[in-house]
C-alpha cells in the first residue's frame, strides 16, 4: 500500500488532504471573537468542505475541523460548499432563574451566522450559527426545510491536542453513563461521552482547560465523541432503532456544539452557565409547585440489603416504615421523603423487562392516601418514584394515570428511573412493533421532553435517573430539576469496584459542568457491608459533608439511614443547615481529579457555605474569604477531618471548629486522604 | 438507581435476566459434537431468546450467548422463539485446490440445522445451521424470504472469558486493518477486527486457544466485535452509507460465525482450513491463467523515496527502469514484475480523491506494449497495479477497459489498492449521488466480488491491498490469490512506529489464520533511511528469509531493490529457491507474539522448507524432522542468525550451514533477538 501520507498526517495536514473532487475557488473566511477578545473562531470552506477552527490568545485550541451533515437519501450538506455571507450580533444581557446555582445569569457573547451555499452539485444551503463567550465557543447547524430526511452522519470534528490529558467515561457501552472516570492522554480513548474534559499543556503553565459538550438537545440524538485518528474527535450520534441517527422533518436546528475554555479547572466550573445561555427561556411559565429542598428516603436500605424493592418480609416501602421516615424528616427539617419499591412490578425479573411495572398500583402494604395525608400533617411531602427499566412504551401508556395519582396525593417531585442495558430502550414503532433504541438516542430524547411537559400539566418536577445527559434544558423546562447520569453513591454499596477517592474530585469538572446531579450524598456509616467488605464509601466523614456544597442539586438527599444520623448529631447539623438553593456559586480553586474548593451563597440568607474535598492525596487548602461582604463579621463553623483522619484507617475523625472571620481572612484547612471540609459562614 | 444486578452480573446471569416479556415454555435443547467428541455446542431458546453455547472437554469456551437479527421495519428475529426441530448431517470428505498451503483439504464435521419458530408475536421462522469440526465451531443464520429488509443489528454474542489474554487490532478506526497488534486481557478492548485471537488459562496448562472470525462474507457487511460488557463480544456490522447494516432481498444466509479452538497456538494455524471448508467449491472453473510464483517490482523504491509514484525526475515506473527489473527477474528466476505508479492519477492530491485515477492510461514514459513484449521475451510477466483510493465508482466505470488493457498485454495478476480513510469508500447510490461507505461494509464486499468475477472473464487474478478481510472466498473464487489486510513491510519504511519485532510472531496466529497475505518480505537493507532513522526493519536478515515460509502467499515478493540482493548472493539464494506453492503445511510449534516454527512441503518436488522466527527475545528452537519421509536422506541448508546476531546491533550476521539429516533428527537452532532461521531440506 501507499499510505505514508495518512499514517504520518497531522490533523491539519489531513484536512488539507481531504480535498473534495469538486474543488472550488477559495471560500470567504469569517471570524468572530469573544467579548474579551481572547478567543477567536474562524469559519470557512476548504475545497468545498465547511470547516472551523478555534484559537485562544493566539494558541490553537481546536485545529481546522470538518463540518457537515449526511443523509441516507438526497443531497448531503458537507461538500461542494462555500461560505458566502454572515450576519452578526452582540449580546450582553442577564436573566433570572427560579432556582439554581445563582439567581441572576449573565449572557455575554458575540455571534456570527455564516451562510454556506453550494458551489457545485445540487443546490443546497445551510447556516452555521456561532456564538463566542469569554467562557467558550458554541455553534449549531440551522438547516432549511428539505422535507423528511434521514440523518445518518453528523461529521462535525474537534481537532484537539492528542497529547492533552483527559478525563472520560466510555460511550456505547452497556451501563449508560455509569463508569469510573478514566484519566488518559486524549489519544488513548476510543469513544467517550460528553462533557469530555481535557487539559492542554502550554509548557510553562498548565492549561488551557477545555470541555466539549452540547446544549439544547431536543428532538435529536445524544452526541458521543469518537477518535478514529489521533486527536480528531468526531461527533458520533447515538443511533435510532432503525440505524438512522436522527429523523428530521422540515427546517431544523441541531443542538449546540460547545467548547468550554478556561485558564484553570475552576474556570470550567464557573463558566458552565454557557449551557443555560444556549437554551431558550422558560416556556413552562409558573413552576412554583416546585421548591428546592432536601429529602430523606427509603432507598439506601435497599442497596445495603436491609430492605427490598419488592414485596415480602424486608419490603422497604411499607406504610409503617414510611411513617417513620416522615417523622424523621419532619423532626429534622427535611421537606421530602422518597419512597422506592412502592408500586407493583418489583417482584418479577424486571431488568430490561419493564412491562411488569404498574405506576398507579401501590403494593397493598403501601397506603398512599393515608401516607400523603400524614406527610401533609407533618409539613412534609412524599417524593414519587417511577422505575421504568427503560420501557418507555409501558411508561407512556400509564403516564397520565401515574401523574394523576401523584397530583391527588400532593406530590410535587418524581424520581424517574431507566435501569436497563444502554441499548435496550423499549418502545413501539409506527407499526406497533417492539423496538430497542439507545438510552440517549432520539427516541429517548423525545420521550424525556414528553414526560417533562406532561409532568408540568400535573404540577410535577422530574428528577431523572439513568437520564439523557443534561444539556441545560432546565432553563426552558424548569421542572427538570435534577438527574443522575454518572456513578452515584449506590456504587459504594455494591459497585465493583466502588467509587474511588478521586471520583468526586473529577465530577465537578466533567459531569457536573452539564448541570445538577442527584448524587445522594451524606452516608455516615461508611462501611455498611462490614469492615471486611471491599464495598464501602471511600471517603472520610467530613468529605461526605463537603459534597453538599460541591455537588449542586436543588433536590439534595440525606441518603443514609435515620439511625446513622441520630447517632452522629454534630456532623448531621451541617446537613440540616446547608441549603439546596443558591444566590451565587463560585469555584475558588481546584484541579481535575485532585481537589476542589467550592463556595456558594444561600438564596434565603446572607450566609455562605464552602465545600472542599480531595482525592486519595492528603493536602492543605487555603481559602481566601474575599467573596464575603467587606467589613462584615461572620461566624465560621468549620467541619473538617480530625488530626489523624484517613479514609482507610480513620475515616470518622471529624472536628468542628468555630471562629470569627471577615472577608480579609484566609482559612487554611488540612484535608485527610480522600478527606474534605464543609464550612458554614453565618453573617452577623 | 437500582442497578446492582447489572453491575455485578456474570455473562450467564445476564442472559438469564434478559427475559423477554413474551416469555414462553422452555424450548427444546439441541446439541452437536465434533467428530473427536471433545467440542460440544448447545442450541436452544431461553425465555424466547435464541441462544447457543460451546464447551470443550467439559470446559466452557463460549458461555450462553444471544442469537438474532433485527430489522428497521417488520418483525425481528430475536425474541419470542422456540427451537422446534433439527436436521443432522455427518460429513467426512476431502477436496483439492488449484494452489494453496496444501493440495488436499480434509472436511470432517458434524452438522445440526436447528429450526427456530415463533411462539408469540408475528409468525416467524429461521434456521441456525451449526457445523462442529475438531478444529472449531461455525454457525450461520438461514433466513426465509421476507421480501426486502433493512438489517440494522445482528445481535450474535460470543461470551468469552474476560480475563483471557488476547491479540487484536482496533475496528472502526481510520486506517482499516493496518494497526500494530495490542496484547491485552479481553476486558481491555472495545472494538476489534477478526480474526480475534485469545488464550484462555486453564490454570495448570495454557490454553485452549480460541480465534473468532467469519467465513464466506458475501453480500453482507464485515463483522467487528464490540465489548460493551466484560467478556460479552457482540457482532457489530460495518455500516452502509445509509445507516443500515445490510440490505437483503428474499431468502438469505449470513456469513458463517466461526470459533476456532486449539490446545496450542500451532493448532489454530493448522486448523485454519475451517474457513475454506465453510465456503462453496470453485464456481469459476479453470483458473490456470494463474500460476503461483515470486515477483520483484518497482514499489519499495517509492516507500524509501528513491522513486515517486507520480511523474517527474524520480518517476519509478519508466520503461527503462522497468526493463532493468525485468532483466533482474529473468536472471534470478522470478516470474513477475510489479510496477506501481504507471498510470495517470498519481500527480494530484489523490488521497480520498480517487477520481483522479485513469486505469487504461499509462504515463507517457511507460511503454506498456513494448514492456510486455520485452517481458515475454525474457519469460517474465508484468503484474498490474490499480490504486483506487477506495473510489469504487471511478474504478467500476473503467473496469472493463482496465482489464482489457492488461489482457492485451499478457498480464495474469493485478494488485489492487484502496488507500483511503476507512469510512471514505466512495460510490454512487441509485440517485447517482456520491456516497461514503466503509472499507468493509456491504457496498465494498459486493464491489470486491464484482471485481473478482470480471477479472476472471479477462483471465486475471486479484491481489487486493487495503482489502476486505479474507474469509476463505478463494475456494469459491480461486482468482482471489492474495491480499494485504494488516501492517505490511512498507510500515518499516515510514510507519510511526515501524512494525515491532513481535509483529510477525503475532500475524500467524491472527490475520494469517484468514488466508494468504502479500506481506512483501525480503528486505536486505534493513536501514534504508540510514542508521539514525527510527524507521528501519526491526529484524535480523535471517528473519527476513524465514518470512517466506512463515507467511503463506501464492504471490510472494522479493521486495528489496535488485542491488541489495546482488550484494548478498548467499542469503538471496534461499529466496530464489523457496517455492510459493505447497503440497503440505505444518505449524510445528509457536506461541502467540513470541515465536513460530512452520514447515511446508514444495508442491513440485519432495523438498521441505522450514521457517522459524522469534520476537524481541532470543531463544533456541528445536525442530524434530519427523515430517520428513522415513528413512530418506535429506540435505539441510540452514540459514540462521550468526553467533553474535542481534536485530539492533548486529542484524546482518547470518550463517549458512549444510548438513545431512533424516526424519529422526532434531535440529536445534538459536534465534537472535527478533531473529529467525530458514531451512531448505533437499530430498536425495
Amino acid at each position: 500500500m501507499a499510505g505514508a501520507a495518512i499514517a504520518c498526517a497531522a490533523p491539519q495536514a489531513f484536512v488539507a488532504q481531504a480535498q473534495a473532487p469538486d474543488a472550488v475557488a477559495p471560500s470567504e473566511v469569517f471570524t468572530v471573537s469573544s467579548p474579551d477578545g481572547r478567543t477567536r473562531v474562524e469559519v470557512t470552506a476548504r475545497d468545498g468542505q465547511p470547516v472551523y477552527s478555534v484559537e485562544r490568545d493566539g494558541k490553537t485550541i481546536v485545529g481546522v475541523s470538518k463540518l457537515g451533515l449526511r443523509f441516507a437519501e438526497g443531497a448531503d450538506l458537507d461538500r461542494g460548499f462555500s461560505a458566502v455571507s454572515a450576519n452578526r450580533a452582540v449580546v450582553d444581557t442577564q436573566w433570572s432563574q427560579p432556582w439554581g446555582e445563582r439567581t441572576i445569569v449573565q449572557d455575554r457573547h458575540e455571534e456570527v451566522s455564516v451562510r454556506f451555499a453550494s458551489t457545485s452539485g445540487p443546490e443546497r444551503a445551510f447556516t452555521l450559527r456561532v456564538r463566542v463567550f469569554d467562557e467558550g465557543v458554541a455553534f449549531r447547524y440551522e438547516v432549511p426545510d428539505m422535507g423528511e430526511r434521514a440523518l445518518v452522519d453528523e461529521i462535525t470534528e474537534f481537532a484537539v491536542d492528542p497529547d492533552a490529558m483527559s478525563w472520560w467515561t466510555p460511550a456505547g457501552e452497556f451501563n449508560r453513563y455509569e463508569y469510573i472516570y478514566k484519566t488518559t492522554p486524549v489519544r488513548d480513548m476510543y469513544r467517550v461521552h460528553t462533557p469530555f474534559t481535557l487539559k492542554m499543556d502550554s509548557g510553562e503553565t498548565a492549561g488551557p482547560y477545555v470541555a466539549i459538550h452540547e446544549a439544547a438537545l431536543i428532538d435529536y440524538a445524544g452526541m458521543w465523541l469518537d477518535q478514529r485518528r489521533a486527536g480528531i474527535l468526531e461527533a458520533e450520534l447515538a443511533p435510532r432503532h432503525d440505524g438512522v441517527k436522527v429523523r428530521v422533518s422540515g427546517a431544523f436546528n441541531t443542538p449546540w456544539r460547545v467548547i468550554q475554555i478556561g485558564d484553570t479547572a475552576a474556570d470550567l466550573v464557573n463558566g458552565s452557565d454557557i449551557y443555560l445561555n444556549l437554551n431558550e427561556p422558560n416556556t413552562l411559565g409558573d413552576v412554583s409547585y416546585f421548591t428546592p429542598g432536601k429529602y430523606v428516603g427509603i432507598w439506601w436500605g435497599m442497596h445495603i440489603n436491609k430492605y427490598t424493592w419488592g414485596s415480602g418480609p424486608k419490603h422497604g416501602a411499607t406504610t409503617e416504615n414510611t411513617k417513620q421516615y416522615i417523622d424523621f424528616a419532619a423532626e429534622n427539617g427535611f421537606s421530602g421523603v422518597l419512597v422506592e419499591g412502592w408500586n407493583i412490578g418489583w417482584d418479577g425479573d424486571w431488568f430490561s423487562n419493564g412491562d411488569l411495572f404498574r405506576f398507579a398500583e401501590p403494593y397493598p402494604d403501601f397506603d398512599i392516601e393515608a401516607l400523603s395525608d400524614y406527610a401533609a400533617s407533618r409539613g412534609v411531602e412524599l417524593i414519587g418514584h417511577h422505575e421504568t427499566s427503560a420501557n418507555i412504551a409501558n411508561y407512556e401508556a400509564q403516564l397520565e394515570d401515574a401523574f394523576e395519582l401523584y397530583r391527588e396525593n400532593g406530590y410535587s417531585t418524581v424520581k424517574t428511573g431507566y435501569v436497563a442495558d444502554a441499548s435496550d430502550l423499549v418502545f413501539h414503532d409506527d407499526e406497533g412493533i417492539r423496538r430497542y433504541g439507545w438510552h440517549d438516542g432520539q427516541e429517548r430524547v423525545v420521550h424525556d421532553l414528553k414526560v417533562l411537559k406532561k409532568a408540568h400539566e400535573y404540577g410535577l418536577a422530574i428528577n431523572a435517573h439513568e437520564p439523557v445527559k443534561d444539556t441545560g434544558l432546565r432553563r426552558t423546562y424548569p421542572n427538570a430539576v435534577s438527574r443522575e447520569g454518572a456513578r452515584g453513591m449506590e456504587f459504594n454499596a455494591w459497585g465493583t469496584p466502588p467509587n474511588p477517592p478521586e471520583h468526586t474530585a473529577i465530577l465537578p469538572f466533567t459531569r457536573l459542568l452539564a448541570g445538577p446531579m442527584d448524587f445522594t450524598p451524606g452516608i455516615f456509616d461508611l462501611m455498611p457491608n462490614g469492615e471486611d467488605d471491599q464495598n464501602r464509601v471511600q471517603t472520610t466523614l467530613a468529605k461526605q459533608l463537603a459534597l453538599y456544597v460541591v455537588i449542586y442539586s436543588p433536590v439534595q438527599m440525606a441518603a443514609d439511614l435515620p439511625e446513622n444520623y441520630e447517632a452522629n448529631p454534630e456532623p448531621f447539623q451541617f446537613i440540616k443547615d446547608v441549603p439546596a438553593d443558591w444566590e451565587q456559586s463560585i469555584a475558588l480553586d481546584g484541579e481535575v481529579g485532585d481537589f476542589i474548593v467550592q463556595a456558594r451563597k444561600d438564596s434565603n440568607s446572607d450566609n455562605w457555605y464552602v465545600g472542599a474535598l480531595t482525592d486519595e492525596e492528603a493536602r492543605t487548602v487555603s481559602i481566601p474569604l474575599g467573596f464575603l461582604d467587606k467589613g462584615r463579621a461572620y461566624t465560621a463553623e468549620i467541619y473538617r477531618d480530625g488530626p489523624d483522619a484517613d479514609w482507610k484507617t480513620n475515616p470518622y475523625a471529624i472536628t468542628l471548629e468555630t471562629r470569627d472571620v471577615t472577608a480579609s481572612d484566609i482559612i487554611e484547612i488540612p484535608l485527610a486522604t480522600s478527606g474534605g471540609a464543609a464550612i458554614r459562614l453565618i453573617a452577623e
